[in-house]
């Protein structure tokens, strides 16, 4: 990290570390002033209400981003239950702790014009109701579905549950295009509800499905996005053993969900495709 | 924690906080002396090579328990994959750490002979392959299952997969008598596969079933262990409401499971039930 603002000392037996009890977020911070804030504030108010960690306090809370000074920053902050408790039972009240670090970022512009190449992960996510949505700290499933691949030219690997519907790539939201629909995979089994795919909810209309990978035959577009690189066009999708399954063309395509995704995070809107 | 011997500050940024990426073992200790300790390195290092992460040297952990001193302790024991990285990917190759903290220990041996009430838990263990039987850091299913009750007089909660099926306590395996023969659920799904009940597994016939928690109501007896508390008799099953359903007497109760466990453990063996 360029700049590691947080003077908290981690201490060993924090629950964050011990059990992964506790949430975080990575907001965009450009000039001062972070990108989505009110969604990355709900997402983080219903992980502490669904773990029954108390919410730090508002005015801690948007205070942060404003430390960023100019420039693209990521502020990425981690709200853990604390210390102490007996072993899995939480403490009663929790003190919990807010961790937070300031980045320099930079976007990979390139792919916002360019598309690129995604493939099927093998792992696939387990269903938990009372996690899915959440940015919580329990990652390893992320973390073996990022490990499948090291090719650089693979911008991101997609992921199903254990009943084989789509979820999510290993660090966006998937969206596509279908009989001229926008669709996104339902996230009520597992999965991270992102803060763009929330906003982008908002502002077009895009329907939650359950629907196996099966559903990518069928598309006329595919974009994979988060609220710190904005929206990847798919151009290429290869399966979990790297071969090439199917292409988009980028020609005709939509620009409606990327210019709304682009605009809410202050990124151009416009390429020549 | 009485004591804490663990000199290596934790980085913000380890992945053991920011994903649960890591692993780690409690150790019963006596007079310095680790219990069932070649069963904790195996788990280690089976869950070692399941995430990636280089294995710390058997010097450097086999001369951790010899530190405890007199008495009874237990070793806590964290593993994880360092800093680094981007994001979920993994750095390669990963620089381990290793903390580790020792503390006093005693066991509830009232429950040893007079046996536990427990109930059944509302949540249900999501089905990860990838990450079963591991004694990894993403604990939040079980943190979220011990919240779901307080009172002191129940002493663990059982937990089922989402399918259905008995996987194991909130931090104890499960064990039951059924037709006079030993069974244990199988985890090849979710759970923490316990290193007493892998020794024990060596020493007495205990078969690994799928089943439902209506399998209890066929068990002439249950018992919950661990490798720190020993080997509980349960004597009474609630409902997740706390609706008392199934009561099992200690009389005639067999006698060697929980004399293996106790030899295992070196623990006493006999009570006069």
């Amino acid at each position: 990290m360029t700049r590691s603002l947080s003077d908290t000392p981690i201490a060993a037996d924090d629950r964050g570390l011990a059990y992964g009890d506790g949430l975080f977020e990575t907001v965009l911070v450009r000039d001062g002033e972070p990108q989505l804030w009110p969604q990355h504030m709900a997402r983080l108010a219903r992980g502490c209400r669904a773990l029954g960690i108390p919410m730090p306090a508002a005015a801690e809370l948007d205070g942060l981003p404003g430390q960023a000074g100019a420039g693209l920053m990521v502020l990425k902050l981690i709200v853990t239950r604390g210390s102490g408790g007996r072993g899995y039972l939480p403490p009663s009240p929790a003190e919990p702790r807010l961790l937070w670090q300031l980045s320099r970022f930079a976007p990979q512009v390139e792919r916002w014009e360019a598309g690129v190449r995604v493939r099927h992960c093998r792992l696939q996510l387990g269903i938990q109701p009372a996690l899915a949505g959440l940015k919580h700290l329990n990652r390893l499933e992320n973390v073996l579905a990022r490990s499948e691949w090291d090719d650089p030219e693979v911008a991101e690997g997609l992921l199903c549950d254990s009943q084989g519907s789509l979820v999510e790539a290993t660090c966006m939201n998937l969206f596509w295009q279908r009989r001229g629909r926008l669709e996104t995979p339902r996230l009520d089994g597992s999965g991270v509800a992102g803060t763009l795919r929330a906003a982008l909810m908002e502002r077009l209309p895009i329907t939650e499905v359950v629907a196996g990978p099966e559903v990518l035959a069928e598309a006329e577009a595919v974009w994979l996005g988060n609220s710190l690189q904005g929206l990847w066009p798919v151009i290429r999708l290869d399966t979990a053993d790297g071969a090439m399954q199917r292409c988009w063309t980028l020609a005709g395509l939509r620009r409606d969900i990327q210019r709304e995704a682009h605009e809410l995070l202050g990124y151009p809107a416009e390429f020549g495709h």
